[in-house]
Parts: C-alpha cells; structure tokens; sequence
C-alpha cells in the first residue's frame, strides 16, 4: 500500500515530474531496427514519457528522433521528406539532421541566417543487436549503453520483441520481478491441483529438469530474500526442494526499468538468459522489449520460435496484442474450468489480463501486501527514494555503473541449514 | 427549472453524494437472474452507482456481488476462478466467497492468519421472480425487498426485461411518470389528427375499452392531481371524458426510482400490472427494468411476446438497444410525416430519443415548466427532500415500509362534479 | 509566436469569448442550401462557434436556425416534426417557427397563454447562391451580407464546396493567406528540383500563364508586401521574375474569417475568382467553404469538375474529408521520394496535413517566425485587436462596410525600381 503522493511520484513520466526525471538519466529502447529497415525509409511517430517524437534513418543510416512538431509553425515532421541526410518539413520545406539543427530554410532570403538561429530537439539514439536505444536526459549527464549481457553480443545470438501494453510501466515490472504469480496466474489446472498425474507427465516429458519444476509447482508460497545491490535489488526466491533442501532462483532488479529473469523452462533448456525492459511511452501505456539470448552459439530457429511464441500474438504489421481487455483477452470459461487456471491463451496475455485489468494506474493506497509481496515494496521504496535524492540533487548512481549490469540468474539447490548468504550468490551472478 | 445546485444534488447517485446515499437504502435490480444461468458459471461485470462490481454465483446457487478488483494488488476478479463457493483471483489465487471473506490465500506461509485480516467489499444480493437486487447501503439498515405486488408471484406469471438507457435515471424516471406526453411521442399521425376514420378504426378493432382510448387520444392537455402518500405520490391524469365526466387515470411512483403504470392498453386488455424500475448505472446511464406480471394466472405465449415487443429490440445477446443516438434512432422521416409522430419505431426507442436527446444529465436550470408537468415538478421536490433529510440524519420512512407499495392502477370515469377524491382512490389502489 | 494568452484570445469562439463575439458580429455560411433541399424536409443539426443549432427549412422555404433543445424540457429538435411553418418537438408537441416563438403548445390547456412567453433561440439566416448563411450577434447590431463578388451572381455563376477540417479556424486561414507554402506542400519533385525538364513541360502544356508560373516555381522565398485596408489586410506577394522585374500576386484577407486568392492556375485560365470562408464549429473544428465564380458567363462543365476536384474527396453523402490523421492522409512514401512533395493525394489533404498535424489549437508559444511568415503575423495581430477593441466597447467597422469587400485578385509584371505601390494596386483590386 502506498499514500496517494507517492503513487503519483512512482508512476508519473513526464518532464518535470520527479519520476520522469529519473527515468532520463537512463537510455529507453524505443524502436526495433526493422521499424526504419533502410536509410531515407519513412519516418515513424515515437512517444516516449509522454513526449511526441519522430524517429528517421538518415542516408548514412544513422537514427535520428526529433521533436513531432517542427518548430517553424508546429507541422508535423513525421510527413516530413527523409532526404540527403536530414528531415524536410512538407509545409515550408525547413530541414533536420538528426541533431536537431536546421540544415536547410529555403522559404527564407538567400541572404539570411535565421536558420542557424532555429535548433529543434533531437534525442540522441543509439543502436544495438536490432533496438534503438534513446537518451532523454541532459546532454552533459548522456551515460554509457546498460551493461546487461546481450548488449553487444555478435549477431543472431539475441532475440528481441516489443509488445504493447495499456498500462503504467511500473505496473509491468511489478509483475516481472513478482516469481510467485507464476504458480496462479501461468499455470494449469492440474499443476495448481498438483496431481500425481501431472508429475508423471512432467518427468516424462523433461530432460533436465523436471525436479526444479517440481519443486517450483508444489510450494505456492515461496520466501524472497533481497539484497540491495549497485545495480538495484537481487531476488532470492526460496522454495521447499527435498526435506533438507531449498530451491532457489534469482531474479535481478535493474534499477530503474529492466529485469533479468530464468530459471525453470518447460523445454528443458536453460542456456537462453532471458530479460524485460519495461518503456514508458506515457503515463499509462509501456512498450515492453522482451529479450532472450544466447552465449555460445546463435539462436536455432526453433529458440527463435520459441521466443516468438513466447511474446503473445500481435495484429498483424503492428506491435499491439491481439488479446486486449476490449474482447476480454479471449478468455475460455470452459478451459479456466477444466484445463488452464485463466482460460487465457498466452502467457503474456495472462499478464495483461491482470496488469490492465487494475486499471492503468493502479490506485495502490487500496492494496493488501502479504509476505509474497516483499520483493515488490522493496523495489518501489528503491525507485521512490532514488527519484527524491535525484529532486534533491543527488544522480542516481546506476546511470554511471553499466559494469553493474553484467549479470546472471541462476537457480541453486542449497541445503537448508545454509540460508541466502547473499554475496555469495550475488559473486555467482556477477559476469566478468 | 432547478437550480444549478438542485440538478447537481438530483441527479449525482456515487458513494457521498446526497441522492446516492438516498439511493443505497433501498433494493435495486441489477441483473436478470438468466445471466448468471447456473452455479459456478462465468461471472459478469455490474456497474452500480458509479461501483465497478463483479457478480457471480456460487457452487450453492447464491448470488454474490463482490467489488471488481482483488483487495491484495487491484487485479480484476471479473477474469476471476468461480469455483467451490467462492471467486479465486487469477493473479495470486486469494479466494473470496458471497460475503467478501477471504477463504484462501495460497500464496502466503501455511501458518499465515492474514487471510482473517483481508475482506473485499461483498453487497447482499436477493434473487426472485428471474430479477437479482442489490443493497449497496449501511448493513444495519438493510430492509426487506420493496412491496411491489410483482414481488413473490409465482413463476410464470412475471415477465421482465432490461435495457440500457444512456441517460441520468431521472430522466428516465420523469417520462415514466409523465403521462401526457403519449399523446405526442408516442401517437399516430391521424390520432395526433384525431380524424373520424381514427375513431371509426380505433372502435371496430377494440373489444373492451376504445372509450377510454378515445378519451385519451381526445385530450392532449390531461390536467393531473397529486396526492402525497407514505410511498411516494399518487398521480391522478384527468381528462374529459363525456359532457359530464370525467377520465381518471392512476399512476403511482414509488420513492425512490420506480413507477407503476397501466390503464389503457391497444390489445383490450387490462389483466396485466406493469411497472418500470431505474437503476441508476452511474450519472449517466440507466439500467431500465420494465415488468409485467398477471395476478390469477400465467402470462400466455402472446402476452410475453407483446411484452417483449414492448421493451424494443436489442443488439442480440446484449441489453444495448439497436436504435440509439448515433443511428438517430433509425428515424424514418417519411414515415413522420404521414404514418407515426416520430417517424421512430418502438415505444422504447420513442422514450430514448426524448430523454438521450436531452443530453446524459439534463441542464433543467434551462427548462420552461407548464401546468402539464406538475407531477414531475413533485415527484423532483419529494426526491430532493429526501435526499437533504438523509443528509441531516433522517432515513427516508419508504425504505422501511415495503407493504406501502403493494399497489394497483386503475382507471375510473367519474362524474365532473365529483373532483379528485384522493383518499377513495388511494384506497381503491391498495392490495390487502 | 504568440504568447499562452493572445493565443487563447486568437483561437477561442464560444458565446462571451472575445474572439467569439468578434465572429459574432458577422455573418457566417453554415450550410449548403442542398442540405435543406425542399419545404418541410428534414432538419439538420448545425454546431456552430459551439452552439449546438437545429436548421428546417419550413413550409414557405425559409430557413430557420434554432437552439437545438427544446425550451420546455430539453428535448432535440433534431427529432421534431417539420410541418406548417414550424418544427414540432416529438416530446410534447411545442412547436416554434423561424424566429422561435412558440407558435403552438397543445399539451396546455385550452386558455393558457404560456405559449405566448415561451420562446427559443432564433438565429437568422440568409440564403444566396447555394449557401445559408447565419447571424448570431446582437439582432440590433445585424449587418448586410458581406460584398464579397460572388454573393448575388446569377444561378450557374458560383460553384460552392463544404469540407469539414478537424482544427481551429485560424490554422486554416493562415494556411489560406501563406502564399508561400505552395513551393513546398503543394508542389513536385520535379517542380521543386526546378529541372530544366519542368520548365520545358511546363511552357508546351500551358497556354496563357507560363511565364508566371516559372517565376511562381523558381522563387522559394517571396517576400511580403503588406496594407492595412477597410476590408482587412491586402498581401503582395513579390517574386523575382525577370532581371529588372518583379511579379506580384495579391490575395486579399477579409476581417474575420474569408480571404481571396488567385493567380497562377495551372490550366492556364484565370478567369475564375476564387476564396474560402472558414466557419468555427467550435474551437477544434472548422467547416471550409470553397468558392470559385465566373462574372461574364456560366461556368463550364469542366470548370465545376475542377472545382470539385480543388475540394478534395470526401465520405459519400458527407463533407467529411476521406483522406485524415487516422489513415496519415494515405500517404505513398514510394511517391513522395520520386513524384510529389508530400506523397499525398489532393491539395486539400496537403492542407489538413499541415494544419491537423499542428494539433486542434496549435501551441503559438512554440513557433520561430520568419520573414516568410510577415502576413500571418500582420493578420493575427489585426484580429487581436479587432476583438480587445470589441471588448472595450468598439465594433468592428468592417461589419458595417460590406461594399469595402467587393474585390479582385490580380498579378502583375512591374519593373524593380517601381516598389510596391499598395494604394494602386487596391484601387485595381477594387470593384465598382
């Protein structure tokens, strides 16, 4: 439960407002690549915490994203003309590179140098393993790309999505960093009934390991152990395993809107890390980049299936589900009965009927936290209190530690006497 | 005319507002019992007063009505597990039964009495003759369902519908009591004429009461006469009958939101009561129950397909009416000028046109009162009066006492010199 | 640039609005006269300046514009009987004619004379060459229909379209009086290129005008010559035609809401004039009237055909443009890199482009004007004015003069050393 000023502070985006100003310390993925697949392609409208954009490839290929409007008389640029280098506004012919100067006024005297006097804004944007990356925040703070594992992997090792969803960024990240929902919301009638039938199956069905999912399906409540870390808050998710052991399986928390999550899969493959970026479009609409990776070799085309499948299905040519609160996510009353605990098709749809479905800022002075919940009250006391030192003054150290970021999950069998020693596991985590 | 503060205080019917607390000490329908057709089926979602609410019935056959989102995090209950006497929320899997009580909460340690400590908003539900009401008030306050002679009848002899009306529930209410305006909207050109081959017509096809549909269509300038009763008020339409008597026809509104109606009717019948109920969806929007019923026996085939004739055709498996605004109520301007006043077909779509065209909330700081809307110059004081006494502590007397409502209409022709006897005639309406 | 309040004032025409009682003053066309095609046909709904209207054309064929509620209890009109020189509303019969007296009240008894009191909003119209124009002022105050030349031809002399545009007034008059932006949104590649290619096309296709549309094309930076005047503002465009010659094209802004343009056409005829009025429905929408008119004779079929076309298409049966923001006004990027400007089909959708894609009321703050854009700051600062002088007690004198609006276009030739010699060139513009 939070007071209604501090949900206001966790969850509001835009410039000026102490959240927002914390999120522009940091680089946002905005776009896939294969959104501007070529130079001088078409221009694509952008919003990002709230603000209107255009983002074009220019002919060298770089990515430029400008304010929507130009600033001549507020036409907008995304009909503009992408051409030699630079944006051309179809109402006056005032052109853009991708910094945001104006290149070319020709509605002006040949003689003038008004045009030198004109500056529109213009984002820097940076390109990795097909996301474009933005930097909202001041140009003398820019920090270096996050350091998470994928970034800058070879080619064909990373697999990237982009989903949206009509809710506020936070209420996503609730729900990535939140391992015990998976046991209701993801699950099957006869894993939720934890029938001897379904554990036959399992084991038949899994090469390695059928005991993790074993031990994950039967313990609905699982202990999170968290540590705060330079990088933001390590989740220790502790289940029964035999009768003097854990399971245990981390998450990580990257300050402010990424995780990194694993562990158990129902193809028996753990080689994949896997991880969410949670990207603000406005208060209550997020772009989620899903990502999965792998080290040593390239994605096979069934991972990349896989992957796919794993982000729910899109209207075609576009990045919106096609299971939306508008058709009750398709929801099969017959199969929540007998088959699937929601009835709803997909994973990420599952999430989306309980995410938007709170509405699209949650109201959370209404909630009742269990000891489940822990994990989540100490990532919002961590986002709350970083946005506040940053009103005072103080930069959020993450921003300039990219190193921190270069983590693992990993799922550990531990006798129980040995409890979460933390920086033990965090040593684990850390990549070198 | 109201005043800005008068119109504000009538219609507004949320949590705190003075004619909604008015509102929440007395029963509505909210649901025909045929949508939730059976225990353990899929619940629905209710809107209530401005209250999002999900209702559902349970593996005993009780109705609960629960508020929409889970106490724990805000998911909706509405994509909710109906299962073994109580809703599971597809997020957690914390479980609440009818009264709101949490009775399971799987995610938290098997020792945890949180649980006992969590309870979610659950509204008692009375279900009968195929109608679900809800009391949404104080719970020591609660009273017994309204008296309306309807209510308790056996099964067969009740015929109700329910249909969307986008307008605040008084206006709704005010064309309910408002007997004169069926000489306009919902007449026909050569009645509106009042033409010999009308008459002619009208006589041939009538068995039992042409007259008093002559008298009817005859006077468009009905004067009424109220009468002030522990129910609400008694509105007694007179119009000229023969030289030396007069039509007296009897309407009854029942504080808060219902009205019984009835008299002439075009099938020569008069067996049927009817009665209509407005259960304020939110400000803007009505949920409209109109009831038939037959007191010695069955309503037959024919009957309960008039009646449903009678409440207007719908977009199928909806309450949403085919003819609404954006369609201009399928308004037939050729057909206006020659055949119906309005050129609209149906009753029903006749009344929307009227009241939604007006605008969701009326501005009746702009309206100009004649002598013919006295009854709802009446029945709109009696409501605000209410309402201020609530909010200084009296509860309105009607709530708790349902056997004023057993009621009748009746039509009578008396003599001129007679007057408005409002005491016999009360007397005449009362069911023993 | 304007600041956060002269933009408010500029923009703004509700009742009691500076800006809108400036407009208030004048008449306004609102409808096509084929809207109202005969005596007694059905009514339309007008919005205009946000007043929601209801126009008939009564049994005598006059047009009558009024209030769209019912003074009694609020009903539409829209809905009413058009029948014996007046509309009846469908609820209770009150029927009103033109001028909205209550010619007609049958729900009240016999000897009442609150008819007689009742009376609603009345606006009066005035019909002329295929459009209904309409006052809203002070009835003391009501002025001539403007002079402009097209008002009073001969049937056959006048071809009129109406568009609907989804922006505030003022960003289609700027567009209308910014002879600039042709060089730019409204030409082709080719065009703009200024390839020896197009001038020679150019000089084999056109008969008449060539000269002056390569002096049109390959001038990008006109310079503005600007007169104040007793219509509104006389604008010169001046562009470089030969070594010691300037061309000069003139278009004419009427205070408040028309200009006249002409000039260059690419079929070579210049016998057409034409203008455009831009009618606020309210603050976010406008409805263009278009104009093109013939003095000496008829115009020609092909001449209707290219004005129809000039307007761009619509939705049939409607005046709601095909081509908006929600289908990116079915840009072809493919065309727009090799073939147009803009890629977008139709002069009129180059316009909406432009100024829907400012926003509903474009943020002024945000501009950087130019030199370019002379005549749109002289134009706005002339209407802030005219309406803070209306709110100190000063009516504007161009209401009064509609004889100061008979006016011509022209282009002319004229040596360099010569100037701009607005007192001439106005008396050439001047009609007798």
């Amino acid at each position: 439960m939070l007071s209604i000023e501090d949900n206001e502070l966790l969850t509001r985006v835009g410039r000026g407002k102490p959240m927002g100003e914390l999120l522009r310390r940091f680089w946002h993925p905005v776009l896939l690549s294969s959104e501007l697949p070529k130079p001088d392609c078409p221009p694509v409208r952008v919003r990002l915490m709230g603000e209107r954009l255009v983002a074009f490839r220019d002919t060298s290929g770089r990515v430029g994203l400008l304010a929507e409007r130009c600033p001549h008389r507020r036409a907008s640029l995304f009909f503009g003309r992408n051409e030699e280098n630079g944006l051309r506004c179809i109402y006056h012919g005032w052109k853009y590179d991708i910094d945001g100067r104006c290149v070319d006024m020709p509605s002006e005297p040949a003689g003038s140098n008004f045009a030198s006097k004109v500056r529109t804004t213009g984002y820097p944007c940076r390109e990795t393993n097909g996301v474009v990356f933005a930097y909202l925040g001041p140009p003398e703070l820019e920090p270096e790309l996050p350091g998470i594992e994928w970034i800058g992997l070879p080619e064909g090792h990373v697999y990237v999505t982009k989903r949206y969803e009509f809710a506020n960024w936070v209420q996503g990240l609730e729900g990535g960093i939140d391992s015990c929902h998976s046991n209701f919301l993801h699950t099957t009638v006869p894993a939720f009934r934890r029938t001897s039938d379904f554990f036959d199956g399992l084991r038949s069905r899994l090469q390695f390991d059928a005991k993790l999912v074993e031990y994950f399906i039967n313990d609905l409540s699982p202990r999170f152990c968290l540590r705060d870390t330079d990088y933001g808050v390590m989740i220790g998710t502790q289940r029964d395993a035999e009768a003097d052991s854990f399971y245990w399986r981390i998450t990580h928390w990257l300050l402010p809107h990424a995780n990194i999550f694993g562990g158990v899969r129902d193809d028996g493959s753990t080689r994949l890390g896997r991880g969410l970026i949670w990207s603000a479009v406005d208060d209550h609409t997020t772009a989620v980049f899903s990502v999965s990776w792998a080290l040593e070799s390239p994605l096979t085309e069934s991972e990349r299936d896989a992957c796919e499948a794993f982000s729910g299905a899109v209207v075609p040519g576009t990045f919106m589900p096609l299971q939306t609160m508008a058709n009750d996510y398709l929801i099969d009353r017959e199969r929540q009965a007998t088959e699937t605990f929601t009835g709803i098709e997909s994973l990420q749809a599952q999430d989306l009927a309980a995410q938007e479905g709170m509405g699209s800022i949650v109201d959370r002075t209404e909630e009742h936290l269990g000891s489940s919940d822990s994990a989540i009250i100490r990532v919002r006391r961590a986002l709350i209190r970083a946005a506040k030192d940053l009103m005072e003054g103080t930069e959020p150290p993450q921003a300039a530690s990219p190193a921190s970021q270069k983590l693992r999950t990993v799922d550990l069998i531990r006798p129980r006497a040995e409890g979460f020693d933390g920086e033990e596991i965090e040593a684990l985590c850390r990549l070198r």
